[in-house]
């Protein structure tokens, strides 16, 4: 060994050692009753969930984690369930979801069953429940600041830091605004969920977790960048949680979890005090959002927030109070329909389910129209730009603290090394393209006003998450599904349809692939887990 | 003469003479009915309002532009009053005000009597108004694009182009989103008025047409950098027209001439197809909005484009109809007060001007406290930096397109050649403070509620628009009072309130200058115009 490599391996011991001491101190966190003996391999056991996961579970445990928000929030209310027993059966069931699939960051159930005790005393007292999610278990990405608890990031460099910096004072102290919001409508916090370093890919991998495997088919990705969300909430470890998305981090997961997830416009919930990468790039903005079992819960967590107002306390969110939108509920709703975007071909499966999803339409008596919009290629490629408008100074700085490795699904698009960035002029054009752009996408809308025979342009249109039911690791090689959506800022939410079926599900041994991209795709396709389809909102800008 | 003076003097003849032309050619388009026999100095005739300007109008002329857009639209909208006629009028005194200010850029009053015939022949026929504007003359700053005509933006490279480049098929036809639903609501539009070339100063100066006189003392500054708008509207050559305001654009020409002027927040009104500079820059947004000589006529305007559904149109506009906020109308109201940010002591006219409404508000039955933000100059130091971002690259590629002499008060912030430009890093840290100050000031703005009384925080803060009454040529040295309320994002109003008045608003000769910039503002004293004060919305983000 000459100096330089010595160097490099103590400088990669210490990261893996402090990833691994990171580790070790979160599992640590799983009472000891809690701990599966062994865990199956992948190939033994590749579906965790139902009735897997249940064998570790009393008929108690099974009943309350199998509940959406909205049920267990009207059990808690009433008195009929313990804020406590909820935390408790939750906790359990997270900490069997993270030694199965790696999903967790950071664990703190028993901060959450002192709180859950509290509201249980409060609620003895006053015999009301202290909010409107009083006793419900809320799980977050590793993004939020939580007092008691570090936020890494998937970055080893942040272990033992306030976002990368020593001595901030906000250590262990500081929580998000959101953070303050839920705990002040009654949200029980217990754990903190799994991301990509960077938080810029669609699958879920860094070195202190390792890889969040998906729950339905461990061979397969939990989706990214909210995978420990997708994974958890997907074993029901949580009835709903929050992610956040620039480019399909909430949709992705909930899509490949068969889960629902609501990415909002930008300024609609409060980001306010999370951390981030590349935190106040503003041409494209990362949102929070929630996932959950149910619409239902979506729409529980929303209204609560919004109750909450969040723009006194977030200067980024506008004021806009819940609005609903139940004047449409009676009217024929017209659905634009995408199956495939042009470039890379939706696998099988993926078809089917729009085609289950128009026929479930028709026969509500909606009707559907083919959607045509202006070239998703034009908008997707803005928002690869924008990404890396900072040549990767930002994640690599972080990268650097600590000398880890790069996760090889993270340096396909930021590299090993930062490259030059952009300056003020070229940003603002690209800003001024992407306004091009959301501007003929809204005439091409506007202009379905005379195809629909409503007197009113499509209400919303649908489109697939991504080509493939979930992504093999390694091989999600194509966002244009998910990214478009951030591109145009459209408030969109993710519905789970149906499962792959490998007997009707074949893929085209002859279909000729129309560039390299959509032959990767293509080879990777394979007979799989959950299929979801993106939503989009009823009207634009308005689907709360 | 060497070669190179020889050249330089060739291209100054060159641009010299495209501005001539340039004037000329806006000037002919006054009819000869309507030109001055002579233009008096401004020494010999400071003030040209009121009666002055009277002895060139008709009796029925003076009638209807002394009457705002309200009293306008429903004599339009009763027939009471020929569309017109009404055009007539106010195209005659504004072709007198541009001979006594230079307000105007572009002149097509011949349009104009045309569409107001079309729209009394319809009125004619159908027996209604045809939208809710229905014969209002509305004036527009020359960043709208109006068919017919041509947007300079005070470049003199811009003559014969579309924003700068030639050849773009838009020349002459492009309209933009607001002139588009202006017309569909029935204004009259006739004229374009004057902005500063690249619109980033506090006067208005150029070189196709000089310098905007402020019309109440033509030896004091219109403002800027909606100059025209202020001297035309202050003059009553306009009932109501449109700014645009990234530093107190709207504001500082409001205040100069005695108006009321709304800058609400950012993606309230369409900005979409109009003409700017550093266009895609999104740290600060520049926003429009309306300057009036009534605040209801402002209202009527807000109202009236939100009825458009702006939104549909333009991708930066939020879905937000109308709000009517008459539950307020009943309370006892809470105004915090700021009369000095400490930097630049305000004029004692201005001093005495807020004392007035200081008194005034009480009187009503409302309260005051005194506001004790975060400090000013931190927010004020961030827009400095984010008007800069690009090194000049913008503006200075408009200037070297003519070659043309840059105006002293823009190259105070510009300088004479383009600097090296922020890079995507940079620009994001500066992103960042501005959101942390923007929290700041938030929670110091909900701190208040334990200091009024009602329950509630402060409704709204008032403070000066700038340190004196109106700006000496060169001597607008200090933007604090207004660039604030451009880092905050606040929606904000001027309301005029009272006149100078030299017997009472003496000069402290005693007085110690606090800094450089104070001491310049100081020596700048005399006593001269009117007097506006900024009036911030009653409650935040909410003033519609």
């Amino acid at each position: 060994m000459d100096t330089m490599t010595k160097k490099q391996s103590a400088a990669q011991s210490l990261w893996q050692q402090a990833a691994r001491t990171k580790r070790d101190s979160v599992n640590s966190l799983i009472p000891e009753a809690w701990r599966l003996p062994s865990i199956p391999s992948s190939n033994d056991q590749k579906d965790v969930t139902g009735i897997y996961i249940w064998q570790f579970l009393s008929a108690k445990e099974i009943e309350i984690t199998e509940t959406d928000a909205c049920g267990i929030v009207s059990r808690t209310s009433s008195g009929a369930w313990k804020a406590r027993e909820v935390a408790e059966a939750f906790s359990h069931r997270a900490a069997l979801a993270h030694q199965l699939t790696n999903c967790l960051h950071e664990i703190f159930f028993d901060a959450a069953l002192d709180e859950a005790q509290a509201q249980d005393d409060y609620f003895a007292m006053h015999k009301r429940p202290i909010g409107p999610l009083h006793g419900l278990p809320v799980s977050l990405k590793d993004q939020f600041h939580v007092k008691g608890v570090e936020t890494t990031m998937g970055y080893v460099g942040w272990i033992g830091t306030f976002e990368g910096r020593r001595g901030s004072g906000n250590e262990l102290i500081y929580e998000s605004e959101m953070v303050r919001e839920l705990r002040s409508l009654g949200a029980i916090l217990y754990c903190k969920t799994s991301v990509p370093h960077t938080l810029m890919a669609g699958e879920t991998v860094n070195n202190i977790i390792g890889y969040t495997w998906n729950p339905k088919n461990r061979l397969l990705s939990a989706g990214g960048s909210s995978g420990g969300e997708g994974a958890l909430i997907g074993l029901k470890g949580s009835p709903v949680g929050f992610g956040t998305d620039i480019g399909g981090s909430i949709r992705i997961p909930a899509a490949f979890n068969g889960l629902y997830g609501l990415r909002p416009s930008a300024g609609r919930l409060p980001y306010e005090g999370m951390a981030n990468s590349m935190d106040g790039q503003n041409s494209v903005l990362s949102v929070v959002g929630p996932l959950a079992t149910s619409v239902a819960s979506l729409k529980l967590l929303v209204k609560s927030l919004l109750s909450q107002e969040p723009w006194l306390h977030d200067p980024l969110v506008l004021e806009l109070p819940w609005r609903d939108t139940s004047d449409l509920s009676q009217s024929q709703l017209t659905f634009g329909i995408l199956k495939d975007d042009g470039v890379v071909r939706p696998h099988p499966p993926v078809i089917r389910a729009i085609d289950m999803v128009v026929d479930a339409i028709k026969r509500a008596g909606h009707q559907v129209i083919e959607w045509s919009p202006p070239s998703h290629t034009e908008g997707t490629r803005l928002v690869d730009e924008i990404y890396v408008l900072d040549g990767g100074h930002d994640v690599h700085s972080a990268f650097r603290l600590s000398g880890e490795i790069i996760a090889d699904q993270v340096a396909a698009m930021y590299g090993k090394e930062p490259v030059a960035e952009k300056s003020a002029s070229s940003i603002a054009a690209i800003n001024v393209k992407k306004r091009n752009y959301q501007r003929k996408y809204l005439e091409y809308w506007n202009s379905t006003s005379g195809m629909t025979g409503t007197g009113r342009p499509v209400d919303a249109f649908i489109m697939p998450v991504a080509p493939f039911a979930a992504a093999r690791p390694k091989l999600y090689n194509y966002y244009g599904y998910s990214t478009i959506i951030n591109i145009l800022d459209y408030a969109t939410c993710t519905v789970p349809v149906t499962l792959v079926d490998k007997d009707i599900d074949k893929s085209d041994a002859n279909y000729e692939p129309r560039n390299k991209v959509d032959e990767i795709a293509w080879r990777s396709c394979e007979i799989t887990n959950h299929l979801s389809l993106d939503w989009l909102p009823l009207t634009i800008n308005n689907c709360l």
